[in-house]
């Protein structure tokens, strides 16, 4: 049982458009005056679920232990899907099962059922918004305290994506794909900054799009204004970037394409 | 007179561009340090009145009842439009008097002119950015505990948006319109969901664009991806949705198109 | 030494569709549970260090003395640049040394390096990510009381931007520059609206693209509906804009063009 710290944090696909995620803040706050609510993000693609999972992965971390974390892109609403709350890393995660928990729980986390009604915002539950009748409110109630048994049984056979993992090949070299374009276009890989790293210094190549973008710099500033360059991101990923620039834009990228290292 | 929640939230068309909603922030602090504030969205295309109303009224019954709502949609900023505050469903919706409250209050509710300079931001006024220097202090104050009646006189003959409303036909088919596309391309009706349940099981056919769409169903799974269908959305309300996908585009739906029912 | 106001407000280029601000959001609620964050905008263009200091220096004289503005538009991230606090106005402000500032301190004004690693993130400082690893947290500290003089050193050779300036000729007549465009399409020029309601009253005509603006007026509503207009804005400024529309569109204007009084 983990202490709370008082903080939610929202991680959905509602855009900003409507006032959904607005709704689901007030009825938080109906239920706990004094909770910190924190967006992570809203312009999650709808029903990408595999990028919710890479930005929850990335963000929990640098929240205090004892948050409750919601993920609200369900594509499956209204439908049977389950909705689960794990207990992982000292924090709770509340999120539709549809894999976007991925890599937040192991096999050694407790993951519970949701089902426990008197959680539920009262009413009539609707077909389309359990973001509001069911997220928002069992995370406030966590957020003050509620005991994690309280939210239902334990369950398994969760969903998992089954996402691209880099691969090291048998002559050393670093196979991964991009992960993430972020807002600046600059293209996060899933190949660990580590792995890299732990090439000798002449094989730390890093090849994309047939491009040799060379190895890996400290600053976004060490090379000439728009051209690419590889570096170790603050997540600890090997990330293509332009200094001032683009990559997205400057190799046409998208998510899933291939890089090379070594 | 309500009690308060200390829950104040902001529903404008100043977009994410310009620091203008954070200044209001700053206003509303700076007079009551101890209020939560919650955003609906900032996204209402500009001036869009209709969009905001429809936003509001959707959105407050799931805020706590002593709320301080405050609406800044205001095409006439700076011409004699009054700016009004309206007591209504136990909480508090400020605004400027130009339809944008048309679903909030019934003629048995209290609305004021907001009058009382002492409640405004000291120094000059600004021509065009009343947000900033009447609504959101008018906001803390209130939020605060003021006394309703401090803000100004009892008014009447605000304005009312005439907007369509749903109706049943002769031969009992209900004729309505799109009201609202969502993020999701979700086509938002003003046929109530209770309206459509009333007909015999075999009449609650929904007709657009010369579609058939269906009778309702119960998750936008249970159609086959791509494929349109009607369900009741969370707020009550006829949806023509597609299963992962986008009505609107499916449709080329445009706000006002009609939807029939019967 | 000033007091603390409790909040702490946030300028960026992060944009909404990572959670890089909610991280530094997580950061600072870590260390520091009980303050207030607030937006100003994330949607600065990416590294637009000139649009992020009108930015600021229009929006923190509303939020209370004390307050610590954290301005993370980075290009330099992970190269030697220094990061500045700054005293100023009674307020704290956090930023790189890259001109951002430039409208906020004056001579006058004590500005540190952050140089006190021991207010920073622990674990390994990050190459690309200061504002989650150095502003997030020292932000924290100082908004929690932590000493001004605690951050590092006095410094002084600051970066400062060299912007166009309003200039009134011989004549008489006034040139200035757009140096803004909001949401709404309005055009916010350096021209201050003393110096334009200085000139005589038969001389305070506007010129922008070769028309003929006219005098200012007091509302937008004081001319037909999409038509052009000049009005002092709510910062003092001169501002051109069209009832009902958008003057970027309807003079197809760029942030740097040409406005004459007189």
């Amino acid at each position: 049982m983990s202490a709370r710290s008082g903080v939610v944090t929202l991680l959905t696909d509602f855009g900003h458009k409507d006032p959904y995620v607005g709704i689901m803040k007030g009825v938080i706050l109906g239920l706990a005056p004094e909770v910190r609510i924190v967006d992570l993000t809203h312009d999650i693609d709808p029903q990408d679920v595999t990028e919710a999972n890479f930005a929850l992965q990335g963000s929990f971390p640098y929240f205090p232990k004892g948050t409750v974390h919601v993920v609200v892109v369900d594509p499956g609403v209204g439908s049977r899907r389950r909705i689960v709350c794990a207990e992982a890393h000292g924090s709770y995660f509340i999120a539709p099962d549809n894999g976007v928990l991925t890599d937040i729980f192991t096999a050694d986390d407790v993951v519970r059922g949701v089902t426990e009604e008197s959680l539920f915002r009262g009413g009539e539950l609707s077909q389309t918004f359990h973001g509001r009748d069911i997220f928002a409110p069992v995370a406030a109630h966590l957020a003050r305290g509620v005991d994690f048994a309280r939210v239902g049984s334990p369950i398994d056979g969760m969903m998992r994506l089954d996402h691209p993992l880099a691969v090291v090949h048998q002559d050393g070299t670093i196979g991964g794909n991009v992960v993430h374009v972020d807002r600046f276009g600059n293209l996060i890989t899933n190949v660990r900054g580590e792995a890299l790293l732990a090439l000798p210094e002449e094989r730390r190549h890093v090849r994309m799009y047939g491009v040799e973008v060379g190895p890996p710099v400290t600053s976004y500033g060490a090379v000439s204004p728009g051209s690419p360059l590889a570096i170790v991101d603050s997540f600890g990923f090997l990330e293509i970037a332009v200094n001032g620039g683009s990559a997205e834009k400057h190799f046409n990228a998208l998510r899933g394409d291939s890089v090379r290292v070594g």
